[in-house]
């Protein structure tokens, strides 16, 4: 038999160094132990050594440690507190270490930790009666999976076997996820390196006010012409062969750009009325985000499909899942779904998932996140925007907001290009970070997605960080 | 806001009837209380309303409860303790609720749920640390998934990038998962209704000598044929079009027919010669299903990439992965590897797998699972053909064993159809749940794969159980 080093205590043992200075005590009072540290360079080197990063050139790549989190905090390897105005990947909803599902945890690991997809299971039954609750309309059944990308999968595979149609409408800049299919249905650069077997995939001009592809200047030109488009697109593709219409509600990686108004509404009446089955992305969106449980509901609008993950469980355990309506699910009812996956339902992920909307919603957080986007985060950036003239767009709701970075106000010449990284981008980034912040950056894009529950002297302590930081972009301003 | 009941109490709470008996005690002295059966009811009935189930036609399924679960047994929603004869999909290698296990994903819980891909924690460069060390040769580096679907699908494009190439060649009577690429790689009939949007994928026949695709007669003429048409199909599909070959190294739902000596080594002889990438699926296999940590090491071959999922944390927490040769880890030093996913690495999932792998290891449940494959499945399963004409063939190793029902011994007729079910395995189902086994059940085929630390007395009843349930089968040869 191999002989393996499993002793865990290797890698947590202090090191000569640590045991001189017994532990760290952060500004805060929070200690973060000399132990913490150590372990954190030895799982720093094992990273280096071993772990194979998403998204990323292995070699250069020197990644930051975190070796705890709390609330809206965490710390990293030299045990300096940072606030996650990132909420990770815009997932932590409900902040770090949640007493209350850190607990659910526990005791569901406790009683039951895993069990098949083909069986009963109190975690998995109740949380997909809440979700079918929150969720619009008649999405009464639910389909678990890992996260959004095979949710994604499996919603655009229902709707083939639900229309008999192959074509899939997505938007570009969007997000759909990282497999084969979410990553062809994704409308942004990361899938230009994965342009394989696309059957069937067809990408349309979204609504996207500040760079309109329509040459549109009013709110209103830019739904109208969009709608426009999108009806072109699919006559010209021809209505018949169009399975689904796959759209994030308010796109988020891709740019947190919420529809002009009746976007959404005419989305919802060409899917209708072509037979087309409309695919709500939620995944980031979703679970309170917005200020809302579903970004759907600040425009009364319901799809034929919900796919969400992140914030159902705030990521604490991995899962994700599609919220499916009477219609579609009465296509299946006696014909077998081609699709599964063995953790469908897993028990530990659900336990997590009930106790994080049993906390959103005793502990108001969708109302707080609402209130947030209106009263603090909103009127702060549209207050730098007036100081900042970096600052070419501020959009969002909710705790989820945007700023698009410029050289330029007239012409609108982004800080980064499309699909890359630049230096003056990369200073704002690190000058946010020297101040105390873990900021969410994409291209020229700052986008400020704290918790939903970060307390308010928290966010605007963040929003100052941001403020210094933009005197850095500003120098590029022509 | 919306107004939701998310009070878990009502779901729990005794119902009248249960509070008429307090408890109920199983024949083995476990009680099941009279709330978890109440709870289990409830379940159903959520589970019936909202809960859309993998592979399976909506309406008519009655899904079984499990309300406990516990080392090889599990318990239904009428309290019935079943021995776990299925290892649920194969997943459970370390049974049910192993308390250092739980331990360990409790921990974990209570320090750090979750952090982004993007950052280094100390469980996730301990894992791969542990699975680096434990997989063949160079198979240094270790790309985390959410399970093995997505881990094909990330090592099928690792391989398209490393190469350059397109095509996929991949078995017959395989299955690699359920998402869009994966489900098409796959060669069963789970693929049939999903064939959309296979560019690329080349299905070829497998070395399967009980029903041998090549007329072959021994074990050395089904290698030798079986790697002539391998050749002939790369030779006629063009070699420089191929990136890469992926292969069960024991093909597990499709029925646990381990490859014929000679054939594996001769697979990587011809995918080496050709510059061809050879994936090893051991999402079913690996972490000591077969009596070795991977099921390559019986054969000392090593693949350039090796998925993984299930065993290694027995799926307490949703995992899977890649692991990455140093040649291919080249590939993506200075490059950036265009894929990803926001719970690759996750905390609690690895600190699972670092548990798991501890507890297999000190446990000596490798070395068991051989044990319990030479001296107590095999044999009996061997026995028990002499007697039961229905048996066709026996075969497997460590805790990895199937059987193939047929009706006629030299026609080799299955009791069902490839794809289907029939009434008579249906009756031998039954049986055996009735006889308090759990099994695993695939066409004409029942599989014994239990955990691996599962008692020899415990295997022994499971045994005597599907003894005589196999006198049902045998009512039905001729």
């Amino acid at each position: 038999m191999t002989t393996i080093n499993t002793t865990i205590d290797a890698v947590t043992a202090p090191d000569a160094e640590a045991r001189a200075h017994d532990e760290s005590t952060t500004a805060d009072g929070r200690t973060i132990t000399a132990q913490q540290l150590s372990a954190g360079r030895r799982a720093h080197e094992l990273d280096r050594a071993h772990v194979f990063h998403s998204w990323q050139a292995q070699g250069p790549f020197d990644p930051m440690t975190v070796v705890a989190a709390e609330g809206p905090y965490i710390w990293d390897g030299e045990g300096r507190k940072l606030l996650d105005m990132s909420s990770q990947l815009v997932n932590a909803n409900i902040g770090h270490q949640h007493p209350k599902v850190v607990a659910a945890i526990q005791e569901q690991a406790a009683s039951l930790c895993t069990i098949a997809p083909q069986y009963v299971n109190d975690a998995r039954s109740e949380a997909a009666r809440l979700i079918a609750e929150l969720t619009p309309g008649d999405l009464d059944h639910v389909f678990f999976t890992n996260g959004g990308a095979d949710a994604n999968e499996h919603a655009i595979r229902m709707a083939r076997l639900h229309t008999g149609r192959t074509k899939v409408l997505s938007a570009y800049r969007s997000y759909h996820g990282g497999t084969q299919l979410a990553v062809n249905v994704t409308g942004d650069p990361r899938r230009f390196a994965n342009d394989y077997s696309a059957e069937g995939i067809v990408h349309f001009m979204p609504a996207y006010q500040y760079r309109s592809y329509f040459g549109a200047t009013t709110e209103e030109e830019e739904t109208q012409r969009a709608l426009q488009h999108l009806e072109d697109m699919i006559t010209l593709e021809g209505p018949s062969n169009i399975a689904a219409l796959i759209l994030e509600t308010v796109p988020g990686t891709a740019g947190i750009y919420a529809p002009p108004a009746g976007y959404l509404e005419g989305v919802r009446e060409l899917t209708a009325r072509h037979g087309i089955v409309f695919i709500a992305d939620e995944v980031m969106a979703g679970f309170g985000r917005t200020g809302r449980w579903f970004a759907v509901d600040h425009w009364d609008v319901q799809p034929d499909l919900l796919t969400f993950a992140k914030g159902v469980n705030s990521g604490y355990v991995p899962l994700g899942g599609v919220a499916i309506s009477d219609a579609i699910f009465e296509t299946f009812r006696d014909r077998v779904y081609p699709g599964g996956l063995t953790y469908s339902g897993h028990p530990l992920a659900c336990a997590a998932a009930v106790a994080t909307i049993t906390a959103m919603d005793e502990e108001g957080m969708i109302d707080n996140a609402d209130r947030l986007g209106r009263d603090v985060i909103g009127p702060a950036l549209e207050e730098m925007a007036q100081r900042h003239p970096s600052i070419g767009d501020v959009r969002g709701m909710g705790c989820f907001w945007a700023i698009e970075l410029v050289k330029n106000r007239a012409t609108r010449e982004p800080l980064a290009a499309y699909g890359g990284s630049s230096p003056e981008m990369n200073r704002v980034i690190a000058a946010m970070k020297a101040g105390g912040v873990l900021p969410f950056a994409n291209f020229n894009r700052i986008h400020v997605v704290p918790p939903l529950n970060t307390p308010d002297a928290d966010v605007r302590f963040g929003l100052e960080v941001l403020d210094d930081a933009l005197r850095i972009a500003d120098e590029y301003v022509s």
